[in-house]
């Protein structure tokens, strides 16, 4: 199955500014060319469909590192409070009320959001459900990273339990969808996994081939509590634990030492930066380019609409390129270049994901289509292209979006998701 | 002329969290009445047009309190490098370049992206063909403080041609177009405006009844070098200039002391906080909690599509929601309340707008509609309705827009804008 897909400007991210007017060919889910220019007739009477872009940008689908999907209906329900204060009121009291239903059709709205702003691959942490999101993920075709999200504050017959499950997931859904469904093990932080469990948690990651994403280091908190009980950060204990010697990625990574960047870069552990959540939370500001010039790699995450309170990384970018040059009183300590990366390729790197978020041949035909015609988005040049996605494009400005070749949204319709149920579900719901 | 716009959610930024189903009937340019309810047949007798409001949410217009139209095609020419080189290689010298034409060919663009994204009153600052805007002003129906600005590093004869121009702009469109149009007097800094010329502008403002708006401690090296110069931090000498003693809004306030926000407690002036702008430009973070809690009016502005680089208030809204929370890491510092009383009521009062930024029976009937339907604003009800509007709306979701009752978009149409020609003229600009 060939498609073609010409009078497009190709926003490539390969090499630097990379942003040429040309035409892709997707040879089932990869790209089979990219070029500039117009094609031939002969690419032309290869193709089994022709999608005229009229004029669109073409660049790599989004990449969201860090999410919970099935929390999304709490967006709104308690906001401008103090951290515990949430967690104890709003958070923990709904999500024991939680059904399969609703966690279900959260997460069905959470993928209409982010496919609607330009998301194609995703990275799920929860604690529920995680084989009915699996079958939600297969369904709604996008490129999806599944963590059941594991709490070790429990007997030792429960925390097996928790890792076994895990496996499971690992063992019925890794590289499913022609590998867009792969699955990582996810202790949840270390505030909440004693380090006996951590042990077991690295154990089973060797044992399996799995990887692991957590939280880590959010709050001061968090951190000062951990030093006070173990005498060390929790970056460096999660060292002595052996997680970094698996391939890893961190949630957050807020408030980190000299010596746990230095880990962090050593040990090539990748960093989930969710800014508007942190700022939300009152959690602080990663150092993001004290990380990015020691060469760790940064990807983009929206955390939960319980903390954001949306899934449009747009605005994630928007956040990551602003904040760092406002509290270094320096423009250049991000680029544009950079917050784009950080939401395309560094994004598949950090998720252990090859081939994606490029557009180039051989790569995962994981795109999406912009519309430049806005007034927002003028006047325009290929100079002007990555400074205006990153700086004033939104989320509603994406009309199409391509997962492994697929088309999942066509002139802003959803093909693989019933939006209109959806919608009439989250209508639905009461707390 | 009645208008009668039923099936609404109305928020009504009054009381505190006042949001409930109703209609609202407006009158010439005014709300006449503010139910809850459904309206009665009479109601709909005496109305000449009846607008089924569809269940969307009806707010208050987003008023943005400091902008830059002229310049807005230089989105994007240049980002993430020093302020001195930005001003030097992109700003100073297009700008030297601006027709009459290519300056209201921007200002246009500039209003089509406001208004799509719920703006209705905007604060214009700049020094180029300001007699021109304000025939753009009047017939894009918008609301709008025009303010010339004023560079006083000039012969006195300048100064005072400056002045006189101000003077003639007050004279020739404050009050036009049913009071929507309205003219303030700009010297554009401390650091371009020397003393003599202040209190020239002083004395001007006081004649005329002028009030004053100009740029205020934006950055700390202008600060630094101003102390240095003069012996007092800037807002202390515009104090003992006498600027204060004319009704203000000083733009930025980012690098304050304790004297500084206790002299515009004092002295009632209001601050324009640009919290894009100033970190795009790495100005730093103004200290709003500061001055919210000392009672300080602070508005929202966009500084120009040069340094922000969007007009849209929603996400300006966002950037003043979340980025205090994380430096203060505290996310009790700011409300949605707040902020959404920044993008309108506190908004009218730093403008010195009378009657506007409530949807209330007397005040200016300047609103917008917002489709709620939308996966991002979901799940809701009427307690999220103002979380939703700060936290997850965009610019994108305003539908409708009324600016002293006449209809400017409709459906997403422009009603007083040519949105096609303004596009047509913004893609032929070339730098
Ligand atoms: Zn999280
Ligand atoms: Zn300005």
């Amino acid at each position: 199955m060939n498609k073609l897909i010409h009078s497009v400007t190709v926003v490539t991210m390969d090499n630097k500014n990379s942003v040429f007017d040309g035409f892709v060919i997707v040879k089932d889910d990869k790209f089979h060319e990219v070029k500039q220019g117009t094609p031939s007739e002969y690419d032309k009477n290869q193709a089994d469909e022709i999608i005229n872009g009229s004029g669109k940008w073409l660049l790599p689908g989004l990449i969201n590192s860090h999410g919970h999907l099935g929390s999304a209906f709490l967006r709104g329900a308690g906001d401008d409070i103090p951290l515990m204060t949430w967690l104890k009121t709003v958070m923990w009291p709904n999500e024991q009320k939680f059904t399969e239903e609703i966690v279900k059709n959260a997460a069905s709205l959470a993928m209409v959001e982010m496919v609607k702003s330009g998301t194609t691959t995703f990275l799920d942490m929860y604690h529920l459900y995680m084989d009915k999101m699996a079958e939600l993920a297969i369904s709604s075709e996008m490129r999806t990273v599944l963590c059941r999200g594991m709490i070790g504050l429990c007997p030792d017959r429960e925390q097996d339990e928790k890792i076994a499950e895990s496996i499971q997931l690992f063992h019925d859904y890794n590289g499913v969808n022609k590998g867009k469904v792969t699955v990582a093990l996810s202790p949840h932080a270390p505030y909440t996994c004693p380090p006996s469990f951590m042990i077991k948690v690295v154990d089973a990651a060797k044992k399996n081939g799995m990887w692991i994403h957590t939280h880590l280091a959010e709050t001061k908190g968090e951190v000062d509590r951990h030093i006070a009980e173990h005498g060390v950060s929790p970056v460096k204990h999660m060292d002595d634990l052996g997680l970094f010697d698996v391939p890893s990625l961190i949630a957050h990574g807020v408030h980190l030492t000299v010596e746990d960047l230095h880990i962090l870069c050593e040990k090539n552990v990748s960093v989930a930066h969710n800014p508007m959540s942190n700022l939300k939370l009152g959690s602080g500001i990663a150092p993001i380019p004290d990380m990015i010039n020691k060469g760790i790699t940064i990807s983009l995450g929206t955390d939960s609409t319980a903390s954001n309170n949306n899934l449009d990384l747009f605005e994630e970018m928007r956040f990551a390129a602003l904040i760092h040059k406002g509290t270094h009183e320096d423009p250049t300590v991000t680029t544009s270049e950079m917050i784009l990366r950080m939401a395309t390729n560094w994004g598949a790197k950090a998720l252990q994901l090859e081939k994606l978020g490029k557009i180039k041949a051989g790569y995962q035909a994981d795109f999406i289509l912009v519309n430049p015609n806005s007034a927002h988005l003028l006047p325009s040049d290929k100079k002007r292209v990555l400074s205006h996605l990153v700086y004033s494009a939104k989320g509603s400005d994406v009309t199409d979006s391509f997962v492994g070749g697929v088309h999942i949204m066509k002139d802003k319709e959803l093909l693989s998701l019933d939006e209109e149920k959806i919608i009439f579900e989250a209508k639905a719901f009461q707390i």
